[in-house]
């Protein structure tokens, strides 16, 4: 363990980050393998500090360097190589100069995932990498406590994920919720009162969800575009709508529930 | 006028829709011709409906098809072609069918963008497009009245912000602060007070600006990463602060906005 110099790409001991912008890593799929990957020093320094059981890192001297405190008795071998040979391993110059790769440890429960502070998030069909990790991103940054993840999101562990969230899908709890939307039944249960965020006409302004909603808070997000579903939508406690003037739209996922949350963690 | 097809991708008439992706379009470069793009029925909805003067579209029978609204009465070129023809055009394939390509009207004075109602937006050294187009999807979303860039900001007429902003960098009024920091004075003289945005500590807290701030407020942004210059912190009347749970640096800064945006719009 500790520290090995690696002189050749095509070293076995690197396999685990080799070709990563093609290699197949879902543990979902035949031959998927599921690993982690955190890249640069911010992602790589959260992944150490998280619950992941870090396989290995690689990177060039110098990130080495700038995490050694992080890394101070960790007992797994350290890559250190040139950033030529690492762009040949992983297929790509990668300019945030070093990576690790982490096992995915058991999935967390429902009690696991609501069983801290703050309001959490629920999400349906959020299949888009970059919105699932910037909500992450932004469910870290305003308190909330976890996130449920309904039918059609993607995997909060991709690679491209885990980057956009900045390595918070590290750190914000997430499960799934295996029935739905009866999986929100057991929310309630929990003592949480489900809002769903859209922007239909009728719905309460978010500045007086509080109102209705006193207690912990499970908000309910649908992917941009075709949003909830009517299932979910007459499943939940309350509909919830950001107020917005005449002729837009809507904001994107992750920018719709980081007011959301902003709003929930304002108190007031 | 009017609907013309094009069945060769080497028709001299389609030329302001060639490479975009190699184009250079910035006004302010030799040779550059800074034409604005609007790509899908939405954002070029969006920009029939703008000031911008409209020079000519391209695209395929269906596009066309959905925009009959927005296009009866105007009079320019419609160019109906195929999707293999408007690839061949463009330099790659459009999923979404359709553009339309405009000038660039007279820049707007700060009189102009402070005009209506609502905070405005200020923003230093914001040069990611990506970032930029998004602030303003969600300034339009907010209620913001105008966005003023000033050093260091990127053109927000680039075809990426443009898409980015779902169109509505083409409806949000905006334009430069070209004395910097002084320029601020003049937004007091006006009678904005200004905000910066900075997650320094000893900065008041989001949600109680408004007690600091009744009338009408200038929010000013910095890059995500560097942040505000200290001349422009010092430049500002307040300093203003998202709350956040230790271990988070920071939220992206097109969301950062969307929240202190959404602060001022809630009221309360």
């Amino acid at each position: 363990m500790g520290v090995i110099h690696i002189g050749r790409s095509d070293d076995p001991r690197v396999d685990d980050f080799r070709d990563l912008s093609t290699a197949d890593r879902r543990p979902d799929r035949p031959g998927g393998r599921g690993l982690v990957i955190a890249e640069g020093t911010v992602v790589v320094s959260r992944l150490l500090a998280s619950r992941y059981p870090v396989r290995a890192l690689l990177g060039v001297q110098r990130r080495f360097a700038e995490l050694a405190d992080d890394l101070a008795g960790l007992d797994v071998p350290q890559y250190v190589t040139s950033a030529e040979t690492m762009a040949d391993v992983v297929g790509f110059h990668l300019n945030r100069g070093i990576l690790a790769v982490a096992d995915r440890p058991a999935p967390l429960t429902v009690a696991e995932v609501t069983g801290g502070t703050g309001p959490i998030a629920v999400l349906e069909g959020v299949g888009d990498h970059e919105n699932l990790g910037a909500l992450f991103r932004n469910a870290a940054a305003l308190g909330v406590g976890g996130v449920l993840l309904g039918p059609g999101c993607s995997d909060p562990l991709y690679r491209r994920s885990v980057r956009v969230s900045m390595g918070h899908v590290l750190r914000v709890p997430f499960g799934h919720l295996a029935d739905w939307p009866g999986g929100l039944d057991d929310l309630r249960a929990r003592g949480f009162t489900v809002a769903a965020c859209t922007p239909r006409p009728g719905s309460i302004p978010l500045p007086a969800l509080r109102e209705h909603a006193p207690g912990r808070v499970a908000l309910l997000f649908g992917a941009e575009g075709p949003g909830l579903t009517e299932a979910a939508l007459a499943a939940a406690d309350h509909a919830v709508r950001i107020p917005m003037p005449a002729g837009v739209d809507s904001l994107n996922i992750a920018t719709a529930a980081a007011v959301a949350f902003y709003e929930l963690a304002r108190g007031g």
